[in-house]
């Protein structure tokens, strides 16, 4: 059985989580939950209820995988098939109402990112990889994926979700690549790494990030013919301080001033 | 005739504008632009195709009312009614491939904001106010929107699409707000006021807007019980430097802090 043979699977997985969250997003529309007395906490909800029945069904399909997941945590993740499961990637977005947020869904084999899907419920798009090849299905059809060329920071375009949540060591490296670009934008979590995927997009710069934020959007990134590595080179798979760029020339760029 | 017989047309610009974008917005989705040699530019071309079929619509039904349009210009500014058009707000994210970007149309009366439209025509949703009541009609269906109660800085959930689109002065005392708040995000444009309007977010403090920037947004945020005025505390219609509030004991609060 080859991973590819997961493809439909995932495609369940995700419009399962998505109506587990559509309930909860933007609930207070209106001034409905003004006076409720008690906190409401949407997002967590939303996660919650997403994680658990992506978990079912990984458990009925394949008893066998591994699950990481944001909210349940890990069972069996030393197994050869693992899922990697973060229902609400953005929350922050998410709680705001904005629609930049994502499902993220990951299917790792010995360790490495196959297969990977983010997924918009709202919007109704999904974006997949799975390192060969990168995909959008949504309201514009179905396209292939692929990063443009852009080699240096003079023409590139880069996202961070925010500054705010680096450390101080790493801002002011940040901010001297940011200092060199064309354009700066904050914001997008996972739909940055999207957009650079499809090419409107030339970097994603990050620190702090978990496992769970990255393992799908590695196979997306790399099957559109981009690069996702940690700041010092090495495999993006664990997290951590995170480059992704469109391209490899522009890559070697951005590493060098990082570590330096 | 009143204004609220303006209602149907507006929905009709809205959903010609849209057509007229959405062939421009990711148009680099896939490979297919990487080799053009000349520089495709699609945000311009999207912004002048819509305010060209918008303006060709009003003429046609409205020969006597004025338009001023971020593309082309002012005619019959002094008329009773006027025409507020600003195609694509949000260049940034538009040309990033990040849905949060809206097609802002108003209509003034006596140089008052009477009516005003956001509308997303990727997501297919649209915000729109009367300042005396305001929609949300999307996916979800049609709603009323209505601001959140937030009478203190510690719970307020901020926005401002850059921090660095301000000077220097304006940036200093912005940030005085944003460390008193419970969480501050950046990016999101007219979104930003959507959601204000919709009871997901409390501030949106912004510097260096245009009149075509907020004449559709005033009446949405004030029909959903928000207030949005200068950072003196005065009319907000001609834009400049902006904050809008959801509750008007946050908005004393923030106009001392802003002009002190």
């Amino acid at each position: 059985m080859t991973v590819i043979d997961f493809t439909a699977f995932i495609e369940r997985l995700a419009s399962a989580s998505g109506e587990a969250i559509m309930p909860f997003f933007r609930t207070s529309l209106g001034i409905d939950n003004k006076n409720t007395g008690r906190d409401l906490d949407p997002v967590t909800e939303a996660d919650r209820g997403a994680e658990a029945v992506m978990r079912r069904m990984i458990k009925e399909n394949f008893p066998q995988h591994g699950i990481i997941g944001e909210e349940f945590g890990s069972e069996r993740p030393d197994a050869e098939y693992v899922w990697v499961l973060d229902p609400i990637d953005g929350t922050k977005s998410f709680i705001s109402g904005m629609p930049v947020w994502g499902t993220l869904i990951a299917l790792m084999r010995h360790g490495v990112p196959a297969y990977g899907m983010m997924h918009q419920p709202y919007i109704g798009e999904r974006f997949s990889g799975d390192n060969g090849a990168a995909f959008y299905q949504g309201r514009t059809g179905r396209r292939k994926l692929g990063t443009r060329r852009c080699a240096s920071l003079a023409d590139a375009t880069l996202f961070t979700t925010s500054p705010r949540l680096m450390n101080e060591a790493d801002r002011a490296k940040f901010a001297k690549v940011e200092e060199e670009v064309r354009l700066s934008r904050y914001g997008g979590d996972c739909y940055a790494y999207c957009m650079l995927a499809a090419g409107h997009l030339d970097l994603v710069i990050e620190t702090e990030l978990k496992p769970h934020d990255v393992a799908a959007l590695i196979p997306i990134v790399h099957g559109a013919g981009g690069i996702m590595t940690t700041w010092e080179g090495g495999g993006p798979e664990r997290g951590g301080r995170i480059v992704a760029s469109g391209d490899k020339r522009l890559h070697d760029t951005v590493l060098k001033m990082l570590t330096a």
